[in-house]
């Protein structure tokens, strides 16, 4: 009787060490999932603050226009390997997570078998036992009885070796899963970690070589450049309705500010650009970094 | 007329400044708000799967506990340092961001006073045009109304002036705030990735520091020492009900592997740690590395 009893001790070691697997990884599993699908909204958060800053870099002047436009550039680089990051996190930590699941399925059904087996072990056993106690003198059927409870044991003693090597396996296998998962974890962490250290330099340093005296130059000259452009028009007698003046003089602004940059900087490309500044951000945007 | 029109695309290019501002300094505050909150929520999922991978240190063996609470260790310090990210993207870059908004406010109330005296102005030269139209010989109306005139434009000189210098001020302490806002930004995103990347240097160490094979024999020796002790117990004729016996049998485990891990070790302190696995971990749970 005592090596069925070991026997079942021997299965509840195995059980657990399924049902404990299964339990944590499974955790582990929608956890991570969950971190990567944070992280994949982080990126998104980040990815509009980028389209912002770069809307915002179009309605600025040129000098602030390059720095910000470069810093978006910048966190937009991140947020790709943030990216990244996701992607392989998912492959490499997610996907390995959610194959586990169906690999603890599988040695639980094992584990199941085994279980019946080891019943029918103890039935044989405690038919004999019955058998001893009611006719203890009745020879044949006792060795009948004893014969069965061989072939039970024997059944029982094969499928448990047969188990142990499968749960040894699956214990070797989930060590080794284990420590690969979240070794790949680290290292995706750590690559994108160092990469946004290193872009986040690059950012700091644009910020830091930003010149706010020019730009607030360019501003000042905007407003006195109007101003002075008015000075210099004819006096006239007659007023044109304030809607159509105003809606001239918004015309005018522009023009003012174009030929003053021009006269300026003496460099045409810049001025074009005024015109569309979408295309600036593409072609000469960064001329005033020069 | 033409000072009048001039002011007025004056008072347009700072209109449309402060209103610039308004609109992509609201964006930049709820972007960066949304991404601060974004942050949190990743670290608490990453507080979680630490909450996670110490429960699960408490259920394996001393190798794998060890290496698992000291991995779950270096994932909550990343987390640490995520958390004070988040305090820090809060008080130096949200806060300032929000402070802005009223900031912005008092500015375009200074402007919304500006536009009530310019239109006195425009108000008064209406006057004097219908005037000169109407009764052009009339001397004293005339030069009444050309008094009032002059000191409706000397009003909006006076207040253009004022609003041209608050403007000023404002274009020059929204340059220094975007670049102080972003740099602190950066900086504070640097120090966190930094620190990420030193602390995921040590837990890829401590990963790769793992002794599966020493870990799988102690799975081995919990399966096969539990068989071993029952192989020693006295054999019975009487069965006890098979409730009873394998729940006297799951005691029997614990004892076994306790008394062999003693055995094997020779150092109580594990043992002890064996009945409070919480214990353990607090305090010799790295025995085994040592």
């Amino acid at each position: 009787m005592s090596i069925v009893l070991s026997r079942d001790s021997r299965v509840r070691v195995m059980e657990n060490t399924v049902t404990n697997a299964e339990k944590y990884f499974g955790q582990f599993c929608s956890l991570l999932a969950a971190y990567t699908c944070r992280t994949a909204r982080l990126r998104d958060k980040a990815d509009q603050l980028v389209k912002q800053l770069t809307d915002f870099a179009n309605t600025e002047n040129p000098e602030l226009r390059a720095t910000v436009r470069n810093f978006a550039q910048d966190l937009a680089k991140v947020q790709d390997y943030r990216h990244a990051e996701v992607e392989r996190l998912e492959t490499k930590v997610v996907s390995p997570l959610k194959l586990y699941g169906a690999h603890i399925k599988q040695t639980r059904a094992e584990i199941k078998k085994f279980k019946q087996v080891q019943k029918n072990e103890i039935k044989q056993l405690e038919k004999l036992e019955k058998l001893r106690q009611k006719s203890p003198l009745d020879r044949q059927m006792i060795s009948q009885a004893e014969t069965s409870v061989q072939r039970a044991s024997a059944d029982a003693s094969r499928t448990t070796h047969q188990l142990e090597e499968m749960i040894d396996t699956f214990q070797k296998q989930k060590l080794k899963d284990l420590q690969k998962i979240f070794s790949d974890f680290v290292t995706i962490e750590m690559v994108f970690h160092a990469k946004a250290v290193e872009v986040y330099s690059s950012a700091f340093q644009i910020l830091e070589s930003y010149d706010l005296e020019r730009d607030l130059e360019d501003f000042r000259a905007k407003m006195h450049g109007v101003y002075g452009h008015y000075n210099a028009r004819p006096l006239k007698d007659t007023m044109p309705s304030p809607a159509v003046s105003w809606a001239l003089t918004g015309q005018s602004t522009q023009t003012t500010i174009r030929s003053q940059r021009r006269d300026e900087e003496e460099e045409s490309t810049e001025h074009s650009a005024e015109e569309d500044p979408v295309e600036d951000l593409r072609g000469q945007g960064q001329a005033p970094q020069q």
